[in-house]
């Protein structure tokens, strides 16, 4: 039996939810579930099978989540690199990249230059609000993703795909099969499409919003932020 | 050879260069505080050995940072208690009250009542900013907590101690002895005086503020959050 998904809609709401009646702040949220994908990096990627980690960094709450996972990595022992094009001027992502600028974590301009010398990459490109056109300057990077054999964990979906209807059916992302995925808070349809090792994160969902959104807390174990699920959302 | 402490002086601008020219918010700080607690907590109790967990919550950051581990225990499976008698009306503080009451934990008014039907306790009053005489309705937590044959987990220092000094020569907290101690970003002082199992937490500090208040970050492993040091703060 696959656990239950959630529309871009219903995550949306959720987070919402989570920030108003659920009195969170964003700053503690990003913090967990760029946690969750520290965590998820660590156990498919060893540091034993190297250390560089190229982080794909898009303009929205996605790629916080990517430069809070790139801040943790640090803390182990990775050696991140961050490919960040479109820098928002909201403050809390400023905050964020400052916290990797002081651990002196590079940031670099030339993402199929940074995917020649990495041995992972991250993709927090675009989540659960994605929809539409994949926008300059990213088209070229999720196509080296796509095409690439060093392995790729997407943070709650590929980008450039569907959050509903998965990979697009030509085009930009239509090729694209990352190894590794983080779902946050539950996993969206577009998992129905996804065929490598799946995680779900984001340990701070109440029960009563699990109910409310009508999906299934995971069996999360001990103090891990994470837990392997099948690809689909199937529980192992 | 033990770890460097820091003074209480030192810690308190050392939090403020993170909030500042650091771009953490306190959200964040006190998010991952938090959950170096009750990843000690995890440690040194185990669940299978009670998963009742009473928390004694100050009115300043040390009691945010307990509030904090509380909601984490219970997404660990625990039950904390919360004793919460000096309710701030900061928001940050208020927002991490409501997030423990959406897990329906409950707060308890009678800390001695609530000892008898604990497992645990997480001592989470006072902070490195604790000076000069226990407040009331504190003396009697504290003396129970002196009594009691629970073991206790101090956050950042047993509450009632001089940062510098240790334990008061005499009256509350003079026979305050804590099982475990998580020190929070560097050991302070007090250390010298403290006999337990003792823990470092706060996997957020950069080479460049350690260098900057003269200590050495502990030597994390994986992706844990804390570290377990002796005492006195010696390498084990």
């Amino acid at each position: 039996m696959a656990l239950k998904t959630i529309s871009a809609k219903a995550a949306a709401a959720l987070d919402k939810d989570l920030m108003s009646t659920g009195a969170f702040s964003i700053d503690q949220l990003m913090e967990l579930a760029g946690l969750s994908v520290s965590q998820v990096v660590y156990r498919v990627h060893p540091i034993q099978k190297g250390h560089r980690i190229l982080v794909a960094v898009g303009p929205g709450n996605n790629g916080g989540d990517g430069l809070v996972a790139a801040r943790h990595l640090r803390h182990y022992g990775y050696q991140p690199t961050i490919y960040y094009p479109k820098r928002s001027k909201n403050d809390l992502y400023q905050r964020l990249a400052k916290q990797l600028e002081d651990l002196e974590v590079p940031f670099v301009d030339d993402f199929p230059a940074a995917l020649e010398s990495t041995d992972h990459v991250v993709d927090a490109i675009f989540g659960f609000s994605f929809s539409g056109e994949v926008r300059e300057p990213f088209p070229a990077v999720i196509q080296a993703m796509a095409k690439t054999k060093i392995p790729v964990t997407s943070v709650d979906a590929p980008s450039s795909w569907n959050i509903e209807e998965g990979p697009p059916k030509s085009g930009v992302g239509s090729s694209f099969y990352p190894d590794v995925l983080v779902s946050l808070t539950a996993p969206k349809p577009l998992v129905k499409y996804f065929k490598g090792r799946h995680f779900i994160g984001g340990r701070f969902v109440t029960p009563a919003i699990a109910k409310k959104y009508d999906f299934d807390l995971p069996a999360y174990e001990g103090i891990d932020q994470v837990v392997e699920v099948g690809p689909n959302g199937q529980k192992l």
